[in-house]
């Protein structure tokens, strides 16, 4: 064993004891408001990646989804192998400049808000992904306040992660985690178009 | 019919104009090499989302990781749904305040990036998803420009995902596409602990 094994160890031993403190003075379980926001990639993606965590839980988890409709995606597919452990609603109607129709969208809003409060009136969800959401406050399809408000009230062991560029402030304040996904580099700036199964 | 609808109306027309031209002018297809960086959450669970999509697609997908070894973690559960389109291989020995061995963490890097070769290789895979190379890279258990070198060497529809903190400029540089995960408020912050479902 050479001094510098020696050293290495004594570090980690050290390192370990200040990790384990930590950990130990960590002792709340709750329902957390997860936002994931910010003008880079992995938004919609992270929350895929909680829903398959939490299915590999055995949870029950609802999707309502703000803005895509009823596109073919990959994510939908691959759900469909969880059968009723998902309840996935795609309720969007497209991109603003898809509808050009500024009624259309806020029905289309106000119909996915009504499906995500029934879903976290459900007692048997453990998580609920509200994706694109903070679209729709932002072009104030929806009440802010009233949104917030009933984001708070959830079930306290109700986890619901909100996704979207642009995150309102007041929801920023309510929310346990906030993560900015920021762009370092793109690889549309490159002349490469999105692809099936890496963009939808 | 009022005047602010049609104004709507009117600039949704012009925004769609920008937006095709736009997605028109991207005409090239690439495996890509993704880089999910930064101190927040998000990077694991966004790697684990494409993942999703891509099962979803019908690809076979492949997880190499450099830091979980054999933890039992929700996405373990969820990805055995996909039986043999995932091949999974968790070669980690825990974090470096945990093994406090120097030597064997060097080791199991190896046996890591191995593995990681052997699946590049492997022409039925479509996403190969390196977690936590970083941690490896940065500690420097691999030679940097050999796991450049053979990254941007990868088969041209072969997605290539590695995450981690503190990403190398090098692989920054190699890379497609690159996300920095901040961390804007964190509900460990809070004397939250990590909860099955949502951390593992």
């Amino acid at each position: 064993m050479s001094d510098d094994d020696d050293r290495h160890r004594e570090k980690m031993a050290k390192r370990k004891a200040v990790q384990d403190a930590e950990v130990a003075s960590k002792t709340i379980e709750k329902g957390l408001l997860i936002v994931h926001t910010g003008p880079g990639k992995g938004k919609t993606t992270a929350a895929l990646g909680l829903l398959l965590r939490a299915l590999g839980r055995g949870w029950r988890v609802g999707v309502v989804q703000f803005v895509k409709g009823a596109w073919d995606t990959g994510e939908k597919h691959a759900l469909k192998t969880f059968g009723a452990q998902v309840e996935w609603h795609a309720l969007g109607e497209g991109f603003t400049w898809e509808t050009q129709d500024k009624a259309r969208d806020a029905a289309a809003a106000r119909r996915a808000w009504a499906e995500a409060e029934r879903l976290m009136a459900d007692p048997s969800l453990r998580l609920l992904v509200l994706d694109e959401l903070n679209i729709a406050l932002r072009y104030e399809q929806l009440d802010l306040d009233a949104v917030v408000a009933a984001l708070k009230a959830r079930r306290p062991d109700l986890h619901v992660v909100v996704t979207g560029r642009n995150a309102k402030p007041a929801l920023i304040e309510a929310a346990d985690l906030v993560t900015e996904m920021g762009s370092v580099k793109h690889h549309f700036s490159a002349g490469v178009k999105a692809q099936e199964g890496i963009e939808f």
